[in-house]
C-alpha cells in the first residue's frame, strides 16, 4: 500500500457557507465587518467559492427580522465585495418551495456580481428545482444542487430525482446530510450513488455536511476519498444547530499548496471570535441524539434555547418517550 | 450493495477511560462521587471495561499533588466498586519508563479487584513493556498494550514491536493516536498492519483515538469497519487536551442491543456536566494545529492555559516559525 494521504487531487474545490448557513443562527445579522474579514479570509485562503447568503423571498422574509444575507441584493453584496475582481466565485442559495423570487430576483449573469446559483429542495420539490436551475443556468451561471435532508428520502425517489439531475445544466451536485445523522458507511454509498448518475455527464459531486455527531469533517474526508469533488466548509463550522465542516480543519487536510491555512487561524481569532460570545452552535449533545436519531435538529435548537439546555438526561427521555 | 451499518458484531467491546485519561486534565482529582457516577454508568450502559487509573509509583508522583486514581490502591478502588460483582471488567494503566514499580505495586489477580492491567510504552520501552505484559500475565491478568505516539514511529521498529507483541500473552494490540493527527486512511492502515501481526495468535486490535481534529470519534469508526474490536471512549469525550472518543457517540453507533444509551445522557447531565464547569476539554483550534502537525499536544496545553489562550492566529505563526 502507497500513502495516498500524503499527495493530493487538484480537482478538489472548497466553498465557504460561513454566511449562507452561518447566517441560520442570527437570521443573518451579521455586520458588513464580519462578512468582510470572511470574504478576505476566503481570498487570502485561497478558497474557491464563497456562499454569501440567499435570495430569499421579500414576500416571505421581513427586512426588520432578516439581514442583508438573508436576501443578498446586489448593492448589499457589492458594498462588501466591489466587482470581486479575485479569483473567489461568489454563490447565493435558492430555495424551492415559494421561498425564493426566482425568476425575477435571479438577475442574468451580466448584471450581478455572482458567479454560482445553488438550488436547495427537498425531494418533493424536484418540478421546481429543475426549472430554477434551467433559469439560472439560462441566465448566464453556474448552478449546483443540494437535495435536502436526503436520510429521510426513499431509495427510488432519489434515484428519479438523480437521474432528472443528470439530463439537467446543473454542474454539481451535493450529497446533503442536513440532520447530520450519517455515518462513513452510508457517505460512501450516497456519494457513489450520486456519482453513478452525474459523472457520466461531467458533473461533480459535492459535500455538505452537518456536526451533529463530530462527524461533519470526518464525512468529508470520507466523501473525497470516494470521489467528491466539492466540499463545503465554514470558518469555526459555524452553521445551524452543531454546525458544518470547519474551515480550519478541511483545509489542514488538503495538501494542495494554494490553500493557506494560516488566513483560517488568523479569521479564527480576529473575525469568528467575537461573534462567538454572541452566538452558539456546535456538537452539544442534544445535537449527538437527533443526528443518532435521523431527526431535524429543531428540537434540539429549542432545547438549548430554553429551559432544558444541558438537561441531556431529561432530553434524552422526552425524545424516545413521545408519541 | 448491502446496508451492514443497521446491523451489529457482537464482538466489538468497549472500553471507558474516562478517569484514566481524563485524570491528565486534573491529576486524578476526582471526588467519590464522580468516580462512582461513571462507574453506575458502565454497569448500567453495559460497558465492556473500565479503566479506572494509573498505577504510578509512588516513588515517582506525589500524593499531595495526585489524586487517588493515579495509583488505584485495592482499597481506593473497592471504596467505589466493592469486589465489583457486575459483568464490567476493571482496567489500569501501567506505564513503562520507571513510572509504575510494576514488580510490586502489581498484585496477584486473586489478590485483586482488577481484571486487565494495560501496559503503555513507547516503542523504544519495548523491552521492559514485554517484562511487564509477561509479569501481569504470570500474575492471572488480562493483558492489553499501547504503543504510543505511533504517528512518530518509524515502519520497520513498528512492525519489529508488533512482531515482539504477537508473540507475548498480550490479548489486544491498541492503535493510539496520541497526536490526534491521523485521519481515516492512515487509521485503515494501521488497523490493517496491527491485525495482520496479531490475529493469527487470536489477538485483538484497539483503537485508542484522541479528539484534536475532531476525528476521535470518525477515527474509531474507521477502526472498527477494518476489524479493530476494542474501543476507548470516555463520557463526553474527557480526556487530555482535545479530549478522546465520546462514549455517548461510539454507544449510539454500535446497535448492540446490550448497550443503553439513556444511561449516558443521564451521566452526562448528573455526573459530567458540574466537572465541565471546572475543567476544560475538547478540539479547540489550538489543538487542531497539533493534530494537524504531528506535535505532542503539551504546546497547545500550555497555549490555553496562559496568554496566547484563544489567540490562535498568534498560535499558528508561533508554531509554524519557531526553529
Amino acid at each position: 500500500m502507497i500513502a495516498p494521504w500524503i499527495t493530493y487531487r487538484p480537482a478538489i474545490k472548497v466553498l465557504d457557507c460561513t454566511i449562507r448557513d452561518g447566517g441560520l443562527v442570527n437570521n443573518h445579522q451579521f455586520s458588513d465587518d464580519f462578512v468582510r474579514g470572511v470574504y478576505q479570509m476566503c481570498v487570502d485562503a485561497g478558497v474557491d467559492y464563497m456562499e454569501i447568503g440567499y435570495k430569499g423571498s421579500e414576500k416571505c422574509f421581513d427586512h426588520s427580522k432578516y439581514g442583508a444575507w438573508k436576501f443578498c441584493k446586489e448593492e448589499d453584496v457589492r458594498r462588501i465585495v466591489g466587482e470581486n475582481n479575485t479569483p473567489l466565485k461568489l454563490s447565493a442559495m435558492i430555495d424551492a418551495g415559494g421561498k425564493t423570487d426566482w425568476t425575477t430576483d435571479v438577475l442574468p449573469k451580466s448584471e450581478s456580481v455572482f458567479d454560482v446559483m445553488r438550488v436547495a429542495f427537498y425531494v418533493h420539490q424536484l418540478p421546481e428545482a429543475l426549472e430554477m436551475i434551467q433559469d439560472a443556468s439560462d441566465k448566464g451561471y453556474e448552478t449546483w444542487s443540494n437535495i435536502m435532508a436526503v436520510s429521510t428520502v426513499s431509495e427510488i425517489e432519489l434515484d428519479q430525482a438523480l437521474n432528472a439531475l443528470a439530463q439537467s445544466p446543473v454542474a454539481t451536485i451535493c450529497v446533503v446530510d442536513s440532520y447530520g445523522s450519517m455515518y462513513a458507511e452510508q457517505i460512501e454509498y450516497l456519494v457513489k450513488k450520486y456519482l453513478q448518475f452525474s459523472c457520466d455527464s461531467g458533473k461533480e459531486v459535492g459535500i455538505h455536511a452537518h456536526n451533529n455527531q463530530q462527524l461533519a469533517f470526518a464525512n468529508s474526508i470520507e466523501a473525497i476519498i470516494h470521489g467528491a469533488n466539492r466540499i463545503d466548509a465554514s470558518l469555526g463550522g459555524l452553521g445551524r444547530g452543531a454546525g458544518n465542516c470547519p474551515m480550519e480543519l478541511i483545509l489542514g487536510f488538503l495538501r494542495n499548496p494554494k490553500f493557506k491555512l494560516r488566513a483560517v487561524y488568523h479569521a479564527l481569532q480576529y473575525v469568528l471570535l467575537p461573534l462567538k460570545k454572541t452566538v452558539e452552535w456546535g456538537p452539544y449533545p442534544e445535537y449527538n441524539l437527533t443526528g443518532q436519531f435521523n431527526l431535524h435538529p429543531r428540537d434540539a435548537i429549542e432545547a438549548r434555547e430554553g429551559e432544558l439546555c444541558d438537561r441531556y438526561g431529561e432530553f434524552y427521555d422526552k425524545i424516545v418517550t413521545r408519541e
